[in-house]
């Protein structure tokens, strides 16, 4: 995998320690502004704006044996309100000035009364990926049609000018194939990366460990990253997969938003070593498996607010954080400019 | 104290659990719009549009015994650096469209050879404050026109019209103060509140420690917060609490920054219990005093991001994180206007 600006983030390591401040003083934000100039390949970093939200959503077969707090259809309702405005990615992506785009990956709808453009189906991989408990996610060509989609979505992107992408999800029952996934590839235990999800009780939370558990048991003997996405996964988070992969070939960073995608982050990673020095962690959710798929993935968050949601969310609050730690680094006064007199060393 | 609109916090939490989203999916912004709704007394709360930082700028006696990694002219330094827009606080406020204002409480500066106006230090308390170490902070008058020039701060930002104020702090050796005021405050050893400060060295840090402990000696008496603030504190905290108090009585809110501002916080907060419903953290430095303050004062901060700063610069960089919860609870979409579905209850 192409590898970042290892020059410019020296000399934005270089440059921080001119600032008008104690060194280290800014904290994380020190480290977000030099992975800022790595894969901007410049220092000082500019501001991002031309940040382009992709919201993958599909719906997941497990959904309908009771594994999440919402019915499935809300899938497609909810893409709906992403397309006519209501949802909070578009009010988050309005405040930031960022583009939203939402595909349809494997939504199990359609669409019958709700405001969606007619063409809005025509990408979709299938209607609602298997249900990974008893059954393989997608079939192979699936998957390669999958993968190929995300990589053709990063290079619209890039045709458009865009110089940050955020991921988001959305899809009834995708922190299921998401813990799934995460569980496989660190070797955990179904019940330690289990989460509430939208909200659910301990019984439909007691159905979702069982799936998982029945997933991992099915893909025991799947020892590649690929297999796994394509039988415990979903066609949404393959795509999603392909996606920060094209990003990462093409050299246009990414702002990871929760479980979903950083599951879709860890199966990418593991299929082409070295694409996570393109992307930053916008957040840590309340989902356990998504704080185990950070610490594998060695991405420290900008935020933990315990937000729960998806869809672009948490990566596009924190995306405020990563234009302060830009604008701090190219716009601070240096110790010379300014006259102020450096640290002493003391007996 | 003054309360909060409860009728607006509660009407607030309502309107949450009918946008579009999971209850409680959207974590602490849930908190901070509530929070929001609640000091501005209406829902959905308005953005906030008219910040003022005020950063309060002092010395302190201590200093001169080695207890920071800079030397104490820095202070004045730094101040000038505020004033020509150099500093970490102008860049983030200038992102934020924040106003910024110095207020020289008790620098030990002539300014000679610094661009700053004239009348900077005219509504100074006094030059540095006394080494708590051996002596008394300030005297009883100087206490008491500290705290009045705090509440003018507070008038003068009403009459301006600012809806949100961020104190922030400068000063060489003001963690220091801090530090005994929070242990003076929450019965804490020395070593389990004095932090690294600027940057300093395991020698430094054992001066500091002594420091404290000696401050916290002198004032082993002194069971209520003026009299330790006078005493162990410093006449730039005592006008950040009479800032504190002054924002809070006129019902003006306050985004807390770094362990400077949070030790005045928590002696204000002693002095007129209830002054804290009007304040939220911002973040959570890296000295370990100021997470037992906000503790104490029963706040969650937005951001833990390592930063040991001051100046406002933790609390500006929060500021869009609220901004965001603010937009939330404002602009999204109903399960009704929308059309979603809502939860379902299963066996």
């Amino acid at each position: 995998m192409k590898d970042v600006d290892a020059d410019a983030r020296a000399a934005a390591t270089e440059r921080l320690d001119r600032l008008t401040k104690p060194q280290g003083a800014l904290g994380r934000l020190e480290e977000l502004a030099v992975w800022a100039a790595g894969v901007q390949g410049q220092c000082p970093p500019l501001p991002f704006d031309a940040v382009s939200v992709v919201v993958v959503a599909g719906d997941h077969g497990i959904a309908r044996s009771g594994t999440s707090a919402y019915p499935p259809e809300v899938t497609a309702q909810m893409v709906a309100n992403m397309i006519t405005g209501g949802a909070a990615v578009n009010v988050l992506a309005h405040r930031c000035r960022a583009g939203v785009s939402v595909i349809d990956a494997a939504v199990d709808s359609d669409y019958a009364g709700l405001p969606v453009p007619p063409e809005l189906p025509d990408r979709r991989i299938r209607r609602a990926s298997g249900s990974i408990d008893h059954e393989d996610a997608m079939s192979e060509p699936e998957l390669l049609a999958a993968l190929e989609l995300g990589d053709t979505l990063a290079e619209e992107r890039r045709e458009a000018g865009s110089d940050l992408v955020i991921v988001g999800d959305m899809g009834i029952g995708n922190t299921t194939p998401a813990a799934a996934l995460i569980a496989g590839l660190t070797d955990r235990d179904p019940v330690a990366v289990t989460g509430r999800g939208t909200g659910i009780d301990d019984g439909t939370w007691m159905r979702k460990v069982t799936a998982v558990r029945d997933a991992l048991w099915r893909t025991r003997d799947d020892a590649d990253p690929d297999t796994l996405l394509r039988r415990a996964g979903g066609a949404d988070l393959a795509v999603m997969c392909g996606l920060l992969l094209g990003c990462a070939r093409r050299g246009l960073p990414v702002l990871l938003d929760g479980v979903v995608v950083t599951a879709a982050a860890l199966v990418a990673e593991r299929m082409e070593p070295g694409a996570v020095q393109w992307w930053a962690a916008g957040h840590r959710s309340a989902e356990p498996a998504h704080g185990i798929a950070l610490s594998e993935l060695g991405l420290t968050p900008v935020l933990t607010l315990s937000m729960r949601l998806g869809e672009g969310s948490g990566a596009l609050t924190a995306l405020p954080v990563v234009q302060s730690a830009i604008a701090l680094l190219a716009e601070m006064a240096t110790f010379d400019s300014a006259g102020v007199s450096q640290s002493v060393e003391r007996p």
